[in-house]
């Protein structure tokens, strides 16, 4: 029996983004669903962890990106109504009254649910991280192959 | 003999691509395909009545970002060009100029053709909208999983 | 035997999109899919030629729109961290360090491996362009029919 697909290119890095594909990510796995997201672009950063420092030494540019985009889930910006941070912080708390999840657990769920979490090596070469600076849950670097390979069998593909 | 079936994701509260959407969808529909739009976000805004009143008190932050979100398709900014209103009167300006129909004519349009307008249960929530909020031609407030059935049978499914 | 394939919206007309975009086209081309990009609202600046001028005389608000907007893959901005130029000038350095080719020439390179280049003729007549504006790549103008149809029999459709 073939599982029902669902593929999820994360270009963003914007916290309301995000949290629109870990919905549908978390609640795809929950239904069966073979489930694969595609971190790239500023996307990349929703799997940045918070605390991981890079291997390797790195040239100002890749300093510079690194320090400018923000370190991971419990960090990214609202893509609206940002309104210097202030969107963010009610947005959060309105999730935490409401019972929604964060989406940090968002993650964690759809990880336990066998979604698979790559990473585009394209991106993470233009913005300079280095892969020991991601979260654990990520499971591989990848290139654009892997993702059209992905995509051809999947039923719903998304570029959020 | 089963339609062709389109669903798009309406997250985006902007004007242009809330045009995007309907131009899709209202054109879909007029070409027999079965159509919905799930508004999520701020896409929810879309489909807000401008005149319509909440049935049950609101809490602060629900009066908050009652205040800050959009009435309706009337008023939406553009993603792109904004300029403090100007870029969107010119686009509307334009529109009309061209003969192309207004944001609330093509979703009208895309009821008359059958089209079904869902909202999200956990975006009102968030927001702190009520279902009175809404316009008429929206046809339910439904969850992850309604979405993720009804993209599975679709040959189109767009985040928008 | 028929082809995979694969259609693009490209909606919006900033660089790091558009990159997106044509890391997926010209990937997908090289892979032997078929390939279609439908250039729409700022999207249609991604294939606007630099220096091509328009034959019709342009009414007022077509002229001011084409001010503007950005001419063509090498004037886009950036989504995000655009800084006045600054972050956008530091990707196109950095992309250059890194080898990864300019849009330029991802799109050269999708159009030779057969990828067809579609623009929105509501889009342009809207934004007041003229036809002979764009790239000698685009191969047509076409209206929302034309995208239907094509995205139907595509297995992966997105809207970027």
């Amino acid at each position: 029996m073939t599982m029902t697909k669902l593929t999820i290119i994360m270009f963003s890095g914007a916290l309301d983004k995000a949290l629109a594909a870990f919905v549908l990510a978390s609640g795809a796995a929950a239904s069966g669903w073979d489930v694969t997201v595609f971190f790239t672009f500023w996307g990349i950063n929703v799997v940045r962890a918070e605390n991981k420092k890079a291997l390797q030494r790195k040239d100002t540019m890749s300093s510079m990106f690194g320090a400018m985009m923000p370190k991971g889930a419990d960090n990214l910006p609202l893509s609206n109504m940002h309104m210097l941070g202030l969107g963010t912080s009610m947005m959060k708390r309105r999730m935490k009254e409401k019972n929604v999840k964060s989406l940090h657990d968002m993650i964690l769920d759809a990880k336990e649910l066998d979604a698979k979490l790559l990473v585009c090596d394209m991106s993470m070469d233009i913005m300079g991280l280095q892969k020991e600076e991601f979260i654990d849950e990520v499971d591989d670097i990848v290139g654009v192959g892997t993702y059209l390979k992905e995509a051809k069998d999947a039923e719903v593909n998304l570029f959020i």
